[in-house]
């Protein structure tokens, strides 16, 4: 393995001299990402579009996929859309050995004007470049890739299903597609986008799940990659998750350090509500992004919104770590209100209980409902925005 | 994310129990890996080999590969060896975006009576189980796929060089193929063995390295997945080895926690000599087993030859943390002799220096040469029981 390292290396930094005189050269030959270039092969053999109550997250997927190839010396190649179908990889492919992998989550929505929106495309994409950069695959003008992406929305726009909680969930991906074992940076890559049509998290209202507080198995570290959104924070997680389910918690709440503070649920940021019983303060807190932390769009919208809608008088909005410990204080004594996770898929995803050491922690939710009030609020906050019922700078209209 | 988590989750989960009673039913319709069942389709554009001086790492491919599909609901297909060639997967294939693969490195040798010889593959094929257990990827028996590689070998057996230093490496490989992008357990998967013709690593003698000790990014923690072959281990190094290499240091000496414990080299284990300047005694230290630390091959066949063979009046042989202020203070008092990276490409790497807090570590190296002389006697004991020069049950015989 070592050879590979060091000769790869010596290669790479060979390469890169190469690369930097040639771009001093004609700079103009090293392609950057150009969606005036997009070139559109429509697919033949158009699918049959499935009843919205038939769509499964992830499982069917529209006609067609954008694709666009990268090489070191040559930088990037036309963009193409193309219809779905396989890719065709060397099995020594880096993808395959060494997770040069990366991905993002964003939806596209139908408004009532039958508009096509994408929801802070721009924070997907400049996240995909931080991913990008982390393990040395290439960078991309953002807004190049947005005008890609809106072209593909517009050639399978009969894919975003029509009504509230109905979406198009859009998957940017990157892989290393160096053919080699050597262990040491992709000359060549792929970034594709795949879409699948779906329908609302919870078709009857929310449902709470309960979380099972993990300190035996560690999601991040600090100076690891648990801020990106690599392949690699993924895979290691299953075994864990399945683990909580078999004692009948859906997720894992992976605690962190010696004093076990909350980090994430599952592959969702994670937000909870004390209330101070002694000022009456109530406080939204979210652990703070510290780079083992992802960085989700979703926990930022929330934020966003609760420092501009929440009234300053009554709300303190944190972003600091609690404990595990903190929780259950906080629960004993009546001040812990309500807990959710928040993501692309689920929006905001209440919790009704925490298992930590052999006990439940308890979380209130509204009378006779599934979460609370907050969490109900957010939610409606958002949609209202993503369904352009409520217009924003978030919103970006595709056509 | 979540919804794909818990949707997939449950699916999981019932998938899991209708198997259970579909096993308890009629177990042998679960089909276990069987060697018996290999079918061969020849490579009718066989290449050209290439002369051993052209050979360069995982560059360079035999004419064949072996492939195993495996589903959840059927078991292992049969082993097929068949033309070098591209893999197709749908894009949405679970490898592509969480990660799901692992890989091992090994060697067949060509010895003096032309035999082919493969070097502890029962270690690697046991690691290799244990890697796909963590990724929740399917096991199997190691016996059965180490058979298969034997085929393998006896089918491309022109392509393993001949001559001390040069070998066949082969790279078992398991991903994930379940299409759709649930975050769950797959249920598919593909092993494939890919083989690659290889020179020795010193050409000429040994050529010592010089490590930078980084602490600003970690390699692996405790409940993580370190110690296992997994690709989630590869990419994120990357950066951190372009960052050393561009201070002059071939490789990244990864340091853990606030005791700065010596961990690893780039990609291999580390070993280093103290001698104790009052008892005389000279100890080999090496890394724990904890969890982070990569159970190399290896690393195993070094402490079990010192153990063995080195005289045990004089050597203390310690499976225990340093610390690289250990290192820098025994440097000062003349009590460190040598240190060395192992792995299966170069069997011990030397080590000339140690960057660390600004300053270099030199370690001695015999006098005009590349290497201390415990680093010169290892990788002879360990080439002579890989070419068959000194026999060994280490040493398994194909044809």
């Amino acid at each position: 393995m070592f050879s590979l390292l060091k000769n790869n290396l010596f290669q790479q930094v060979k390469k890169q001299s190469t690369l930097k005189s040639f771009t001093r050269m004609s700079s103009s030959q090293i392609a950057p990402l150009d969606s005036s270039k997009l070139r559109i092969e429509l697919n033949k053999n158009p699918k049959t579009k499935l009843p919205n109550d038939q769509l499964i997250f992830g499982q069917s997927f529209t006609d067609h996929m954008l694709t666009i190839e990268w090489n070191e010396s040559t930088g990037w190649s036309n963009p193409e859309i193309k219809p779905y179908g396989n890719l065709s990889l060397d099995p020594s492919c880096c993808v395959f050995h060494y997770s040069f992998e990366l991905f993002e989550g964003l939806k596209a929505y139908k408004d009532s004007k039958n508009q096509i929106r994408m929801f802070r495309v721009d924070k997907n994409m400049e996240r995909m470049n931080k991913s990008a950069t982390r393990i040395c695959l290439p960078s991309f003008d953002t807004e190049e890739l947005t005008k890609c992406i809106g072209e593909l929305l517009k050639i399978d726009k009969d894919f975003i299903p029509e009504g509230r909680g109905y979406s198009l969930y859009l998957r940017p991906t990157m892989i290393g597609t160096t053919a080699g074992l050597g262990v040491g940076t992709p000359d060549k890559a792929l970034l594709y986008v795949i879409a699948s049509p779906v329908g609302p998290y919870y078709k009857t209202g929310f449902k709470a799940v309960k979380l099972e507080a993990t300190d035996y198995a560690t999601r991040a570290w600090p100076g690891g990659v648990g801020d990106k959104k690599l392949g690699a924070n993924y895979a290691p997680c299953i075994k864990p998750q399945l683990e909580a389910a078999s004692r009948g918690y859906q997720q894992n709440l992976w605690l962190f350090g010696p004093e076990k503070n909350v980090t994430e649920v599952g592959t969702m940021n994670f937000f909870v509500v004390f209330k101070d019983s002694k000022t009456g303060l109530k406080e939204l807190v979210t652990a703070p992004l510290d780079g083992t932390i992802l960085e989700g769009v979703t926990r930022d919208s929330i934020l966003s919104l609760a420092r501009e809608r929440l009234n300053k008088d009554e709300w303190i909005i944190s972003e600091r770590y609690c404990t595990i410990t903190e929780i259950v204080s906080k629960s004993k004594t009546g001040e812990l209100l309500e807990a959710f996770g928040s993501g692309t898929a689920a929006v905001v995803s209440p919790i009704k209980a925490i298992g930590y050491d052999g006990e439940d922690i308890d979380v209130p939710l509204l009378p006779g409902e599934q979460s609370g009030p907050l969490t109900k609020q957010i939610a409606n906050w958002i949609a209202e925005l993503q369904y352009g019922d409520v217009e924003s700078d978030w919103s970006r209209i595709v056509a």
